[in-house]
């Protein structure tokens, strides 16, 4: 049953609304920034608890108000106003006494060039525009308990359905078809059936399921994997081969069921892989076990991604590390609201590793005609180290 | 199998793109461009035929530049560069022979602020830019045969998935399991799980299946229906309940196989439901046969909408039509590679009504406490009216 709520702010989201906010406003003071117009879905969902179209205005002091065009639903309180159009904020302001901002934060890396320009046009010549994609995803980088709390929730039910794959398998089966049915397990568990990317380039269906040599072909999205897909429109992941005995099976799969979402890879195998395989597999295990360690608050972003090609290379698993004909330039990203959230895990991360970041970390190989190996968790950054929020077993499950 | 190829412009294509292309020059013509940089992903699949990261450039006279960044596979051609970034696009224009453009169109409504001033830095300050989102749309609205002949084997998948639909039912499902039932059938019959849409601020999963009470409840994204959802992060459709004797299911699922997509409407019922029901669903049919008629080329496509809007008035629907506790301000749209194409069918459209448009209509109405009822069938404009691509009976099917 869907708890369907007529308030906008959920009461008991009140607290936490209200903390992000503060958050959002330490970076505004340092960005000198005198108020945010938020207006793309998951900076609204991070500022509201909630999907709406509309905008919320947050002043650098004072409580933010929520514009809503829709839906048309809740009950009216002092912060939500309903509004056709985004040139009535302004008179909705002054109505309020809110004081002329000099300068407005806009989403410039999320919203159209189009949107930008009205919104900019909205507020007048006399106000400078900034681009706040960096504030909100400065904010958003480090997460709340609560947030903690929901990847937490992601994990286990991502888990639980991890742990139905291997029934999930039959013999002659092909790679669609085995994804196909992990699909219907993660619904059913509860999935929202939608992955949430930034950027308008990234675009995939409910995951990717990679076996044998479609793991080595290269694909055009920023995934950390490939593979072909079965169609030109969407050139990723299954490509509907039937899986073969000497394969590996990569399990990529969705992890959103609460607006936020874990991010977790494992292998199986059919038959007997080479020795090779094994190997590239130990050594994104022994890759993660080192990052856990050395992941603490103000460690450089990049020195992970360092450490990490600098294990694989002393392996002599360089040719293979994160793909083989075509690679990519990172091992791991922040997730949360969005799969593909800051920072990127690459060497020329400018980042520190900070208290509270979700990092999603996942050392790959491709071994040519085996297909992909390799680990992907979904951890927190505690004082110490990491704390994984994926727990399950690494090792390759047979698929019989 | 997937029929992996190395080539960028598959050969069967090269017809179909020169005709694109050749369809897109006569509207730069009009709108006084010299050239287009298109990098849009559902406007680089036009101009290619497949997805990749990268840029088209597509000059006034001259054959069209792929610049590709990734995947890195294709044989080289003569038309296919391998580039690291955009700004090493002048260069190689230059090297070969290509005039400086006085005028480019870059796609304003689609790419974010930040990549259009990027991409408008490239070509430096003498070169005056123009929103080519217009042209591309203007392009794309009126299909070719080669797009109407993909949509149609959309159709006939979708169809195929539908007549399949009453055998999923079981007693006591709930809206959302059933909905998971109907995904895994699309998914077996190659759907490609994933719905491309223009905007961004549409968010949906494979579909929507409205149920009784929930087809009343608003929803902040622009379809025709909304639905609660089961979390605040994705509010529409499904909301888990179980589907109670006395309401109708209304599905309207995802119709993508192969870049293109046809967008179909059928309802069940469970038990008996009230008249109105019946006659709110007769009325669907009934403006769908008369638009059917009257939508010839030349026709304002707001005239349709009127139409609409008129025999609901007549029958005494009104207050039902295009939704109850919030109504939407269209009885259909565009639909191609993208799910939302132009144009949107409302009574203050410019558009006229085009041979070769590929439009989904959609009278729909909600009946509070029963639910959604009502037809969406996926047409091509032909000379003479209507043709439907989404044939299947329209009458209210039993689940028992």
């Amino acid at each position: 049953m869907n708890d369907y709520n007529y308030k906008f702010i959920l009461p008991e989201l009140r607290d936490e609304i209200s903390l992000r906010i503060s958050r959002l406003r330490e970076i505004m003071v340092e960005a000198s920034v005198d108020a945010l117009l938020v207006s793309a879905n998951p900076n609204l969902f991070y500022c509201s608890g909630r999907m709406f179209r509309g905008y919320v205005y947050v002043p650098i002091k004072g409580r933010p108000l929520y514009f809503v065009i829709r839906p048309n639903y809740f009950t009216p309180e002092e912060d939500l106003i309903y509004i056709r159009k985004p040139e009535l904020i302004p008179d909705e302001l002054a109505k309020r006494g809110f004081p002329v901002a000099k300068s407005i934060g806009l989403e410039e890396d999320e919203l159209p060039y189009s949107d930008i320009k009205r919104l900019a046009h909205v507020f007048g010549e006399d106000v400078s525009i900034v681009n706040s994609t960096t504030i909100l995803r400065k904010a958003r980088m480090r997460k709340t308990p609560y947030e903690i709390a929901k990847m937490k929730e992601d994990g286990i039910h991502q888990c639980e359905v991890y742990r139905r794959i291997t029934g999930l398998y039959t013999s002659d089966m092909t790679d669609l078809e085995f994804q196909i049915e992990i699909e219907r397990e993660l619904r059913k568990e509860g999935c929202l059936g939608f992955s949430r990317m930034a950027g308008n380039l990234m675009e995939i269906n409910l995951g990717s399921v990679i076996n044998g040599d479609n793991a080595d072909v290269p694909a055009p999205y920023e995934f950390a994997m490939g593979g072909a897909g079965i169609d030109p429109s969407l050139p990723g992941g299954a490509d509907g081969s039937i899986m073969h005995p000497g394969t590996t099976v990569m399990v990529d799969m969705n992890g959103s069921f609460n607006g936020y979402q874990t991010d977790m890879t494992r292998v199986w195998k059919i038959g007997e892989i080479p020795e090779i395989a094994y190997k590239a597999h130990e050594c994104s295990r022994k890759i993660l076990r080192v990052l856990e360690k050395i992941a603490i608050p103000g460690t450089p972003i990049a020195d992970l991604y360092n450490r990490a090609a600098a294990i694989a290379e002393e392996e002599g698993l360089s040719d293979y590390f994160m793909g083989h004909n075509q690679k990519a330039g990172f091992i791991g990203h922040g997730v949360g609201i969005e799969l593909n959230e800051q920072p990127a895990i690459t060497g020329r991360s400018k980042v520190i590793v900070e208290e509270s970041m979700t990092l999603a970390i996942e050392p790959k190989f491709v071994i040519p005609h085996v297909g992909a190996l390799g680990i992907e968790n979904t951890y927190v950054v505690r004082k110490d180290g990491l704390e994984n929020i994926t727990v399950f077993h690494e090792e390759i499950e047979d698929l019989i």
